[in-house]
């Protein structure tokens, strides 16, 4: 097993989700690229654009886990809240990076740099940019806390870009095994007992409804690749003898 | 504006989901869901199938909100541990139901009744059924929380089912206005000026990158129909204004 585990929580910044208008893509995608990287992504929070709610979340998750990743609220408008609840949260102050102005710069004539744009050049004290290809304005990041956009593309560009500075664990490896037929209540007993027997790995049953019918899947996950071979195997070797008394009967 | 604002949080529960397996399709559809009823859904956690996190969160939750929904956990399996969580949460015992048993006879033979499958029957005292008309287990209701089953298909029925037997407050209307061609940095200042300038209304900019360029909307949103139509009116005359100050240039 590895020796340090390395966990991360998402806060997703935006009334829009929380209406339902914008559905979130980034929460999966975050959740799947923490995994294949081997960070431990263990909560993941949605809050409206408020500040106090924003800074009572961001206080709890950067001391919880080894990361907090926010998205959402970094723009120019003036529910873009989130550089000023997270300076809030850690107690410092914001100041306009120079750096972040000839950015925008490269994409915007002179004469359209304003007031509310230079919002977006705000960047708490002690903060590393998060670089964007995309459209300049950089995200940032302060101590254990990655301040990124909400638009899924740009997001996913500044997650390439701070990934390859932040520790990683040991990779969470999974195995998923198809029981197309057998009711998950027909081997949830066996596979409790799997679960329980070994430690290593960490056993989940997931049941999709389709055209009438349950068809499960069986995910065996562990850091190491041994137990997850022992894991496979056992269910493996439970649904065939499971099916074996089916045909009995 | 509506007396009594109802709110709710959603509580998604599951590993599949955090570590990206399973990418969550019942957030954004509960959250129109209940913007469309009128409650107003608040905040949205999701946390993995460990019992001291589940209790955490049902506790803080549903006193914070007048309504907290669950989903996933509610399976036969061992990491189906919801309704032991949310018992555990409330300070009360479960019970197994036999009128859950007797649902679950429509669709089972006797023998293969099991105890993994009565796991699933197993309700706290006082809860009320929450009606599964898909697969027939039912989700419950206890005093404020609303557990359902984390398949996207049978979720949706469930909510159908209690959906009429929550209270709802005035709903939140909306209006979206196009603001393409405008950068958010152009129309930032005048925006925030409207929005401080009416306070029934809660006016959002949403920015997508679209084909390499911003595509932006404006969300006016309200729950007095007068206040609704003063924000659109506004955010429309002043996109007019800044058009026509374009076009000179």
């Amino acid at each position: 097993m590895s020796a340090q585990n390395i966990t991360a929580a998402l806060l997703v910044i935006g009334d829009e989700i929380l209406s339902g208008r914008t559905k979130d893509k980034n929460i999966g995608y975050i959740a799947e690229y923490c995994t294949n990287i081997g960070i431990d992504l263990k909560e993941v929070r949605v809050v409206p654009d408020e500040m106090d709610e924003i800074i009572a979340a961001v206080n709890v998750l950067r001391k919880r886990y080894t990361y907090l990743f926010t998205t959402g609220g970094i723009g120019p408008t003036h529910d873009d809240i989130t550089a000023d609840a997270v300076a809030a949260a850690l107690g410092v102050e914001l100041y306009e990076d120079q750096r972040i102005i000839n950015l925008m710069l490269e994409r915007l004539k002179p004469e359209d740099m304003n007031e509310a744009r230079r919002r977006m050049a705000r960047i708490p004290h002690g903060a590393e940019h998060v670089a964007n290809p995309i459209s300049k304005v950089p995200g940032f990041r302060i101590e254990n806390v990655i301040v990124m956009a909400g638009v899924p593309s740009i997001m996913q560009a500044m997650l390439d870009d701070i990934a390859p500075k932040l520790s990683t664990g040991a990779r969470m490896m999974s195995e998923t095994i198809e029981a197309t037929g057998v009711p998950e209540g027909t081997y949830a007993a066996s596979l409790g007992e799997i679960a329980k027997a070994l430690p290593d790995v960490i056993i989940g049953s997931y049941p999709q409804f389709v055209d009438g019918r349950f068809r499960n899947q069986i995910v065996i996950r562990s850091k190491s690749a041994e137990a997850l071979a022992a894991g496979a195997k056992a269910v493996d070797a439970m649904l065939k003898q499971i099916n074996a008394e089916r045909a009995k009967d």
